[in-house]
C-alpha cells in the first residue's frame, strides 16, 4: 500500500482524554477513532490488525472442530425471557422498542439465541457433539467507557457455544476449547496464563479466564511459577495448566490455605481477553432444548460458553507490547510485515530503487506499507516506528549508490545494510 | 467438511410463511433462520456464501482503489443533526437512548459518519481523492420486512464513500465506482443492468441502480436490448452503458419520448443489488469538510457514495439461479465446489473409497462438503441439489468395483462416470 494513497491519520501529540497508553498509541497511530463514547470506527490499520486477530482466532476455532455461523446483533427480549436473564441483566443491556413497540435489545451475549437456534434444529443425540461459535459485533451500555476498545461499549468477541450428550463429553468440548485458547494467544505470540474464575452471571460449574501478562494491566493474578514450565503445544498442557494455582486478587485473598509454597508464589498484573464457561443445563433446561438420545429417551444437553474479545485483544497486544517509540506489533498480526521507506522522495534514483523494491515485495506476496510521501526521513522513521511495523526497509541515496539497503527489526532496533536480494530473502519473499 | 459432524438443519416442508422462492430455498436448504421478525442467523451455509459475496466484493473494491475501514453500527443523533438528516429519517430509522439518555440510533447508512471521519483527519488538497469503504451490519426498521433476507431489517451492506476536489473528479471515482460494480457481478456470473435512478433522499445529482434480472423479481425495468451486448470488461463500459436507455417502470412512465424504438425496448424484471450517488457538496457543506487547496483556498469536497446489498445479494442471486430441486450456485460463491455422496455409508468398501476421495480433495484444496451420514442415496442426492453445489461427486458400490465414480454437475444436470483421477482432474485438483 502506497501512504500518499492511503489513510492513515497520525496524530503528533498523545490525546488528553487517553488515560491508558494502547488507548494513546491507537489514537496516535490511526488504528481507531472514536465516533460516540465507548464506540470506535476502525481506520484501515486498526482493521488490518482486527482482522488478523479474527482470522486467528478463526484458524484455532476450526482446528479445534467448532463451526463458525452468524448471529444478528438485535436480539428479542422475548428470548431472554425464555431463560429468566432480561429481568436479571443489569443497565449495561442496551434496550429499546422497535416501531411496532416490540421490545429488542442489541445482544451482549448470545447463549439464548444459540440455544433457541440449536433447539429449534435438532432432534437426535446424533447431532451432538457440536460447538458452534460467531465473531459479531456485541454492545453493553458501561455506565463509564474508557480505556478505549479495552472498555468499549461496542466489541467485537468470539463467542463459541458447545452442546454435549453427558457431562463427561461437556468437559471434553470445554477443554477442547481450553486448548484452542492456549493456541490462539501463543499464535499471537503472546504469554496467556488461565486462571480459575468464579462463573458469576453466566452460572454453572467451571470456569478460567485467560490473561495476557502486561505491566500496565488491569488486574492483579497470583499464580505458581509451574505455570511458566508449561510448553502450550504439550498435547497435556491443558490438564496441567487447569491444575496449576492460578488466581486473581481478589479471588486470591479469600484463600485461606494457598497451595503454592512462596517462593513460588507470582503476583503479575494481566489483562483478561478470553473467559470460558461449562454450565451444564442452565439454558437447556429452561430454553426447553431436548435431543433423543440413544436408548430414545429425552437428553437435555450439557452446555458451555467460551468468550475471546477480539477488538479487546487489540488494545492488550499494544499494552503487552510497545515501547517510548509506538507500537511493537507480533509479527502473526502486524498490520504490515514491512514498512517501506524511500527516505529521499523525488531523488530520481530512490523514487526508481524504491519502486522497484516495492513492486518486489508486493510480487513476493509480502504485505508492505510504502512510504513514498514528499515528506522528511525523521517523520518517516518516526511514523514507522509508531505504527509498529516489525521490519523496516530503508532506500537511501547513499545506500542506492552502494547497492544496498537498510533492514531495520523494530523489536530489537538492529540495523543491517544488505543487498535488496538479500533483503527480500530474509523478509521471507 | 463431514455432513456427519457440520451444522446443516434442511426442512422437507416449504415453510408457510416464506412468499418468495429464494426465501423457501434460504431456509429449507439451512442457510438462515429468522431470529424476530425481519433479522436472521446465517447457519454455517448460509455464512459461507454471504462471506464468499462479501470477499468477491471487496476484491473489486480494492482493485477500484477504495479503502476498506470498519464503521460501527451505533452512531449518535447528534452526527446527524450535523446533516439535517435526523428528523427528515423517517421511522426506518431505529432510534433509542443509552443509559445516559443521550439519543444514538443504529446506522442505516454512514454518509454523517465517514464526512465527520474525513473531517476530522484530513487537512490538505493532498490527502484527496479518497474513496473509503466498509462491510457492515446496517439496520432499517421496515413497517413489513418480508421475503427473508431480501428486505429484512438486519442487513449486511458495502456502503463506499468518494472525496474528490472538484467535479470532474468527482465523476471519475464515480465512473470507478461503476465499472467495480460491473466486474462485481459479472464475477459472480450475474447479469446486472444499470438503470438511471432518482436521487432521492440522499440527494444529488447523478444515480444509478443496479439491477439483477430475474423473472421473479420485485420491479419492472424498461431498457434498450443494445445494453445486453456490452462487454462488461471493455473499457468503454461504463460510458457505454451510461449512455444507453435503462429505467424502472415507475420513471419510464414519466417519460414521454421514449428514445428508444420500440422493437428494441425490452421489459424485464429485476432486483435492486446495488445504488450509487454522487451528490457534490450535500454532506461536506452541511458538515464543515474543508481543506487546503493547492492554491491555499479553502475547497469543500465533492462526494458520491455507493452501496451494495451483500446479505441481499444471497437472496437476489437464489431468485436467479434456482429450479425446481432447489438452488444453483455460480460457482464463485457456492458454500463448496463439490458436495461429495457416499452411497452407502457403512460399506466397508464404499466408506474407504469416499474417505479416501475426500482427503484427496481437501488436499487438493477444494471445498467438499461430504455426506458421510447414515441415510438414503436418495435423500442425500435431495439435499445436495437443493444447497445447490456446483458440482456432485458420487461414490457408490458399483463404481467402487469398476474403478470409477460419478460427476453430476448441478446446472446442467449432466452426469459422467470416470477415474478418481479423470474426476480431480476435471475439478481442478
Amino acid at each position: 500500500m502506497r501512504l500518499s494513497r492511503y489513510f492513515l491519520p497520525l496524530l503528533k501529540e498523545t490525546p488528553t482524554d487517553a488515560q491508558i497508553v494502547s488507548h494513546q498509541l491507537m489514537l496516535r497511530a490511526g488504528l481507531v477513532r472514536q465516533t460516540s463514547a465507548g464506540i470506535y470506527a476502525w481506520l484501515p490499520v486498526g482493521l488490518r490488525v482486527l482482522n488478523k486477530i479474527a482470522d486467528l482466532v478463526r484458524r484455532e476455532q476450526d482446528r479445534a472442530g467448532a463451526i463458525e455461523l452468524l448471529m444478528p446483533t438485535i436480539q428479542s427480549a422475548d428470548l431472554w425471557r425464555q431463560s429468566g436473564r432480561y429481568d436479571a441483566y443489569g443497565p449495561e443491556m442496551l434496550r429499546f422498542k422497535d416501531r411496532h413497540e416490540r421490545e429488542m435489545l442489541y445482544g451482549p451475549t448470545n447463549e439464548e439465541m444459540i440455544t433457541a437456534l440449536f433447539r429449534d434444529s435438532v432432534r437426535s443425540y446424533r447431532d451432538l457433539p457440536r460447538t458452534l461459535y460467531h465473531i459479531q459485533w456485541k454492545f453493553r451500555d458501561e455506565v463509564r467507557p474508557r480505556f478505549g476498545v479495552m472498555r468499549g461499549r461496542e466489541f467485537l468477541m468470539k463467542d463459541a457455544y458447545s452442546f454435549d450428550l453427558d457431562e463427561a463429553g461437556g468437559k471434553v468440548s470445554y477443554n477442547a476449547m481450553f486448548e484452542a485458547y492456549l493456541r490462539t494467544f501463543a499464535a499471537m505470540g503472546l504469554k496467556a496464563v488461565p486462571v480459575r474464575a468464579p462463573t458469576g452471571p453466566i452460572g454453572g460449574d467451571m470456569s478460567h479466564e485467560f490473561h495476557i501478562l502486561a505491566e500496565t494491566g488491569e488486574s492483579e493474578i497470583f499464580y505458581d511459577s509451574a505455570i511458566e514450565d508449561v510448553d502450550v503445544t504439550d498435547p497435556e498442557a491443558v490438564s496441567k495448566l487447569s491444575s496449576i494455582y492460578a488466581m486473581e486478587a481478589e479471588e486470591h485473598e479469600k484463600v485461606t490455605n494457598c497451595p503454592v509454597p512462596a517462593e513460588r508464589l507470582l503476583s503479575r498484573r494481566g489483562i483478561e481477553v478470553g473467559h470460558i464457561f461449562f454450565f451444564g443445563t442452565k439454558y437447556s433446561a429452561s430454553m426447553g432444548l431436548s435431543v433423543q438420545g440413544q436408548d430414545g429417551k429425552p437428553v437435555t444437553p450439557q452446555m458451555g460458553s467460551y468468550g475471546i474479545g477480539v477488538s479487546r485483544l487489540v488494545g492488550a497486544v499494544i499494552e503487552a507490547c510497545h515501547d517510548e517509540d509506538g507500537i511493537i506489533w507480533p509479527e502473526a498480526i502486524a498490520p504490515f510485515k514491512v514498512g517501506l521507506i524511500n527516505l529521499r522522495s523525488g531523488d530520481a534514483a530512490c523514487d526508481v530503487a524504491a519502486d522497484d523494491l516495492y513492486a518486489k515485495l508486493q510480487h513476493a506476496g509480502i504485505e508492505t506499507l510504502y512510504d513514498d510521501r514528499d515528506e522528511r526521513g525523521g517523520a518517516k522513521f518516526a511514523g514507522m516506528d509508531l505504527i509498529g511495523i516489525p521490519w523496516q526497509l530503508v532506500v537511501g541515496p547513499k545506500g542506492v549508490s552502494a547497492g544496498v539497503v537498510e533492514l531495520k527489526h523494530r523489536k530489537t532496533g538492529e540495523r543491517h545494510e544488505l543487498s535488496v536480494d538479500a533483503a527480500l530473502e530474509k523478509l521471507g519473499g
